[in-house]
């Protein structure tokens, strides 16, 4: 395997340009890059980092501080992933919990090079505006799951939330309804807007209105979806589309105490497919998140980050999951 | 290293359910996995494809049937990218080139397997409405540039159009600029609407009002950009941001027609960086594209495609580039 020198000597260049042109650096002209990267190909040329036994890193995995309940429903799998594909890459993962819906007291790329961590994979869903602010600076190699952060060194993972709501209505459009409703989570939450756009545009791609009678914002449990529902049906809803499995369940309570049944006279999707979504009177129609290549996925950006990529978005590709809660419209 | 049938003996469990349960099955229940993820981490389990040495596998890059010009100036450094990454992997690289926005008269699954494709990276920028559907039913893993399509098998890679146009936004708004213009390409292009969709976003965080009269779409050549040049200077426009290079530079030459000075009168932003975004006069003010990383993250996302996950969409992180073309609000 050739390496910079060997191309640098075959070009008559200095070992500095040769190194630029590999790295994308402006400062080199067109022509040369042109030609330094036909050599590369042509050598067969290896980074130092390819070339010698990759060195263990380690991670560190922070975990946000909540009820067991749900990093089991949720983040178990996904930490579970991540290891397996750390594992493969001879990585020492630590695990944190922390809060990160609260003010911070440190600064974390202190807290991250103090402890020796190459990288960090922010497993929570609220961040706090400190670290939403932290992570704008951070020089830390760094993976969020579904928290979009303007940093080259921070890159986001999660579901296409557009593809995964789309499926759902596309799905209750092939059953016939075209009265359908979005109940949603926390308006100010990033996920929330994001599944609204996905079901707008997959309503505009079944040809179906969006009606702001229709469409509510409420938060991501099951225990405020009463005054909503109400609405939903009095508006003549034939099925509630929902931005999480909890909140879905909700809706199912709040339909059976209007003694509607479901999917007879009502149909109700979910998000996320945690295990109430198959346990549930009836079991819910939803949109499954591969957690485990979530993680092997927040493992893939992180390698990648580290090696010098600028990762953005990551998104998984959603899976429609079809049980009892939808049916044909009335 | 331990295999699925030593978890299995472990365990007491069938073969089949361990598999399953690694593979994220929903056929078994949830405390069966837990203890199969368990004892996986626990015993340092590796999938068989891991212990064997991989393969060489064969990958097929498609580039779009062009002139030589465009290529030379976007293309060839996202297919050195791409080689180069490839390389690392043992991989063979076929380069084909086609007219990808044309009908296509044969069947994209058959040509890759008689030919013994186990991948598939299109690099073309409008894909025929043939390819579209081919692609949205294929089980060939295939990465597709700047292109969306619902089918777990096909990811997308490009940069973040959103991320791009807000930094290009927040960066007129920081020298003062208000009325500023959107000179878009082809409407009907995925490419246009992320642009506007980010330019929105931009203009939004800087509480700047989106007028409709500061906003078209043309298309991605420099060709026809004069109506609206003189439309955006006659309704007050103090910045133009551009949604390509060639663009921008239509746009100077336009702005230089009507006697305007840039950055003077005026300021230009583009997108992409392609080299002549730093020779053009003033030099470009633009939105870079890291196209050997673009490149890599093809390569990246074909591999773990052909492994398994699902991925929707790979973004990288554009940069802003400061060049001439952008100053101060006159």
């Amino acid at each position: 395997m050739a390496t910079i020198k060997d191309i640098a000597e075959k070009l008559g260049l200095p070992v500095s340009t040769v190194s630029k042109a590999l790295n994308g650096s402006g400062e080199v002209n067109e022509k040369t890059r042109q030609q330094v990267f036909d050599t590369a190909l042509a050598l067969g040329y290896a980074s130092r980092k390819e070339r010698k036994q990759k060195p263990s890193s380690k991670i560190c995995i922070f975990i946000e501080n909540m009820g067991f309940e749900k990093i089991e429903h949720f983040g178990y799998e996904i930490i579970v992933g991540f290891r397996l594909a750390a594992t493969e890459r001879n990585w020492e993962v630590d695990i944190v919990p922390i809060s990160m819906n609260e003010r911070i007291d440190y600064v974390y790329d202190d807290y991250m090079i103090r402890n020796g961590y190459s990288g960090g994979f922010l497993l929570g869903f609220f961040l706090h505006s400190d670290f939403h602010r932290q992570l704008q600076h951070t020089i830390i190699p760094t993976v969020v799951l579904d928290n979009l952060i303007l940093n080259p060194k921070v890159a986001c993972v999660g579901v296409d939330n557009y593809q995964g709501v789309t499926y759902a209505v596309e799905h209750l459009a092939s059953l016939g309804h075209t009265s359908i409703a979005l109940m949603n989570g926390e308006g100010n939450s990033r996920v929330s807007q994001e599944r609204y756009q996905g079901f707008k545009v997959g309503m505009n791609k079944c040809n179906l209105p969006v009606r702001k009678d229709l469409a509510a914002y409420g938060d991501f449990t099951s225990d405020n979806t009463a005054p909503y529902v109400r609405q939903f049906v009095e508006n003549g809803a034939t099925a509630i589309v929902c931005a999480s499995d909890y909140i879905a369940v909700g809706v199912l309570g709040e339909l059976a105490k209007l003694d509607l049944r479901v999917p007879q006279d009502i149909s109700v999707t979910g998000f996320d497919d945690i295990p109430i979504a198959r346990y549930s009177a009836p079991p819910l129609t939803t949109i499954r998140q591969d957690r485990l290549n979530i993680g092997k996925s927040a493992c893939v950006a992180l390698e990648q980050i580290i090696e010098g990529m600028a990762i953005s978005r990551f998104l998984l590709a959603p899976e429609l999951i079809v049980r009892g809660s939808t049916g044909t419209v009335r």
